[in-house]
């Protein structure tokens, strides 16, 4: 299985990994050293002219479009068995999230926060495309992902190997501020229209919310995320 | 001057000030309450078939697109005037923010976390479009925005008038926890790929980074701001 990654960025973090690249497309007149480095690793190269690059490849390619080896997927067992508890680790788990803006973005907050991995669900869930790896600018590559089939039994897994769960949702009282994070945890970050979904807010151990002090008070989904996971970073530093 | 609206969040918002909607096109079979609003003030509403308003109007436009009356832009002058300083209002400078989707996010991530003001440099940055007020969801009405021909200058005036300047910089040694929020305090954003400009940077009275736990470490613009922005709130109500 391969995907198709668009973009200087991801090309780069790509090659930083051993990960298989099966071909690559350079378009005529770019010069990037990832071209030298392809070269090293024997990559079949095919240089495009610039009309029919642009014909053959939409979107925000820069120039560099390669065919790489698919995404690795962790499933849950897999995932836990090589998490180290002790330190305990975050992980967030995407419920409702469909938007690959809005994933890739995502990706990019877990990465920067030190999150230990991202838990997606299988089947309502954005796939890891291109521009899911394009958006995350790289960070896909240095955060695991775990898709599994049922998110409130995975909840309850998580639960049994000592985690917390903790739901982001704009109906909780209690402020995202009062998360306990000497433990392992698991924070849920729900769709941006629909926030999580009733069995999860359920499900968790508690619910919190980030106060806002404006009128229309609503914030992008990895905005969301970001403020609650740099929270949470900034009390396991203090 | 007019400006095009796409949406019906931004619509909605619209219908809660006192703008002037100089026009509305509704793509058939949309049935929004909105409608019954434009009705009520009296704006001139066309009917679009399906087809025919795909093709008029790109994007994500939700089946309504309004012509308003232009996003009212403050003056620095006018913006101090109104504001209250012994509140400790919070401003944020946008130093080099070109692309709208970001601009769009900031203002909302600011209209979230009750930022009194937003300054923009009239050349070199984003204007104010369609896709601006899409993406900041409405926010983009209950924000001021004040844009003013030279950033420098405008960071000496603050100063005069008793704000503390703080630049967000990737390599700043001090920690964006340590801003001291008990003062007026404008937060100078810089673009994603170049940060703050050098100058910007030289003149502030102290920058602060976003300590990170990643390997890639690198945060959507909009993301950075709401982190900060958030940070600063907590403290205040703390």
């Amino acid at each position: 299985m391969s995907m198709t990654i668009y973009g200087k960025n991801p090309a780069e973090e790509i090659l930083k990994t051993d990960k298989a690249i099966f071909k690559a497309y350079i378009m005529e007149d770019t010069n990037y050293d990832i071209i030298k480095q392809l070269k090293k690793r024997d990559v079949e190269i095919t240089r495009i002219k610039k009309h029919e690059f642009k014909k053959k490849f939409l979107g925000n390619h820069q120039g560099i479009v390669m065919e790489v080896e698919d995404y690795k997927l962790y499933d849950l067992k897999e995932f836990l068995a090589e998490l180290n508890l002790d330190k305990n680790p975050l992980v967030v788990m995407l419920d409702g999230i469909t938007d690959p803006h809005n994933f890739g973005a995502i990706i990019r907050s877990c990465e920067a926060g030190g999150v230990a991995g991202i838990i997606i669900p299988k089947n309502r869930s954005v796939k890891i495309t291109g521009t899911v790896a394009k958006v995350s600018s790289g960070a896909l590559e240095h955060v695991k992902i775990v898709e599994v089939t049922n998110l409130r039994n995975t909840l309850e897994t998580l639960k049994q190997n000592r985690f917390w769960s903790v739901g982001a949702d704009l109906s909780a009282e209690q402020s995202y501020h009062s998360i306990d994070v000497t433990t392992p945890l698991v924070l849920v970050i729900g769709s941006e229209g629909k926030g999580i979904s009733n069995i999860i807010r359920n499900s968790v151990d508690y619910n919190v919310k980030i106060e806002m002090a404006g009128s229309i008070n609503s914030l992008n989904a990895s905005v969301s995320a970001g403020i609650i996971i740099f929270d949470i970073l900034r009390k396991k530093t203090e």
